[in-house]
């Protein structure tokens, strides 16, 4: 069984590669839900869905984000209304919203949610959220504190970075059977997603971190940074303001103590051997997915490293 | 000041034409709420909607619900993640059930709702719930009690009718500022709904009635029954189930003790003389509200009806 602890974006076109070159029902993605938030009144679970639909193939390929085809009927009445319109809300992706949040108010879990939506989507790979509590990451700046999703998407991550929160960790729960996942994985990936907002949370949670040390699966990533900056997304103004490097070392480094390999990209060859040096073994290649073919290749490199390593005694 | 006492489609229409003989501002239309449900977590207004968006010239006329050129995009995506489909929401109308659910959680009142969506549609005929306390409609039927919308669409008004419940209704209050506006209506005009589930649930709040006694205004209505059927929607075999004939006579009779006056359709001529008898003046008109003239013309006669009867002692 493999273990994926995913973001959004970067971390479900990695599954899509895992998902050519093994079983899609022995991957199970464990999906960041700090950037959960509620809008007019609706549960919004970015990551879970954009892992979801990405899997369903439903997804919107030129944002990451979204479903394919989707219209903004509602939203735009919605605004008209008076509601807040910085956060772009589809009307097939409303569905998501609305009955999440339906089944949440009738008391299923999140874990629940998740796992009826990608079977009701025909996705095969399991997926669950980190947490069935909620984890807001909030993003300190210069203008104050405030929810992730406000720093990124409202203030498209202007505002200076001073550190990172991830509110009411202290008391979540690792979702119900992830820690057991974690104990009895073959091979623990981590996706190339942001380490401080989509794969930090999830190791946050308690007892998550120790059951991956314990775990005698190998740990396996892949750099989310490529020649010193973010494929996607805000990663580098928030690895700096924890103090990582904005580099394939960074990465490493921000899993320091849990990672055994790390895939790099071939423009980051030339960091191979200073990662090396933090006991972290290197595998170098084309991480930048393009399409299919470069999707398989990345995920069989991150096999291969994985497997390169026997299981820890 | 006109009140309007007002169900959905009937009313709207109506409302349609008063505007076209009065200033809007001084009408405001007093809505059913029995119909209110809750469906995918969402809280549903069908009549307030039904009166707010065709007096914005938003409706979908074909339907006389649902808003002109709506799309089904989310509903069809609800129906995929496995909730309830026998009720259709469009795109653009989702908008107005998030925004309320939102509003209300927040701790806004209907009344703020309904007033905040009017004055955002540009609608300036004042809109008011009956109450800001739910008291839902049920029917009683040979397969059981449910709600209206269930009994009426989920189950197309097949179910044999036994009775009429309003649910909750001895602890609903009047909406803040109701009985102060029938106290001081000049007008009280009851549309031509259904009278059991549309207008039966305003005047079954407590206080209501008796404040339409006690108030001086004249009380008129339209009869939404012509030539023996109901021109829309259920109203036969609800009328029959409490006892009313379906006719003009029974239309009458449903507001029994109110009335002053009711404007009957020409083919309903021959009844006036025995709906006099029970003590109601009587106007005959053309009731059937084709288009705009039609509407105008319902609204006239039935204001001249209205001040045929000098402000009671």
């Amino acid at each position: 069984m493999i273990l994926v602890l995913a973001g959004g974006v970067g971390a479900a076109r990695f599954i899509e590669g895992l998902v050519q070159v093994v079983p899609p029902e022995t991957i199970t993605a464990v999906v960041n839900t700090g950037d959960d938030m509620e809008l007019h009144g609706l549960k919004i679970s970015p990551d879970l869905d954009i892992v979801t639909c990405t899997l369903a193939d439903l997804i919107d390929r030129e944002q990451g984000w979204g479903i394919i085809g989707d219209t903004d009927e509602c939203m735009s009445w919605l605004v008209k209304l008076g509601g807040p319109g910085w956060f772009k809300l589809g009307d097939r992706d409303l569905a998501l919203h609305i009955r999440r949040t339906a089944m949440l108010r009738e008391g299923r879990t999140l874990s629940e949610v998740a796992d009826s939506f990608r079977q009701a989507l025909g996705v095969a790979v399991r997926i669950m959220p980190m947490s069935d509590d909620p984890v807001p990451t909030h993003i300190l700046t210069d203008a104050g504190e405030m929810h992730f999703e406000e720093y990124f998407v409202r203030h498209r991550a202007q505002n200076e970075v001073r550190g990172v929160r991830y509110v009411g960790v202290g008391k979540a729960r690792p979702a119900p059977g992830l820690l057991e996942l974690i104990a009895t994985a073959e091979v623990i990936l981590i996706a190339p997603s942001n380490p401080v907002v989509s794969v930090g949370p999830i190791l946050a949670i308690p007892g998550v971190r120790e059951a991956i040390m314990a775990s005698p699966a190998p740990v396996v990533t892949v750099s989310p940074i490529v020649g010193g900056a973010a494929i996607k997304g805000p990663a580098a103004p928030l690895m700096r303001a924890v103090g990582l490097e904005v580099s394939a070392v960074g990465a490493a480094k921000a899993y320091a103590g849990l990672l055994d390999g790390i895939v790099i990209d071939q423009v980051d060859a030339h960091l191979a051997q200073q990662i090396e040096a933090l006991g972290v073994r290197v595998a170098v290649t084309d991480t930048i997915m393009r399409g299919p073919a470069e999707k398989a290749n990345l995920a069989r490199v991150a096999l291969q490293l994985a497997e390169a390593r026997p299981a820890a005694v």
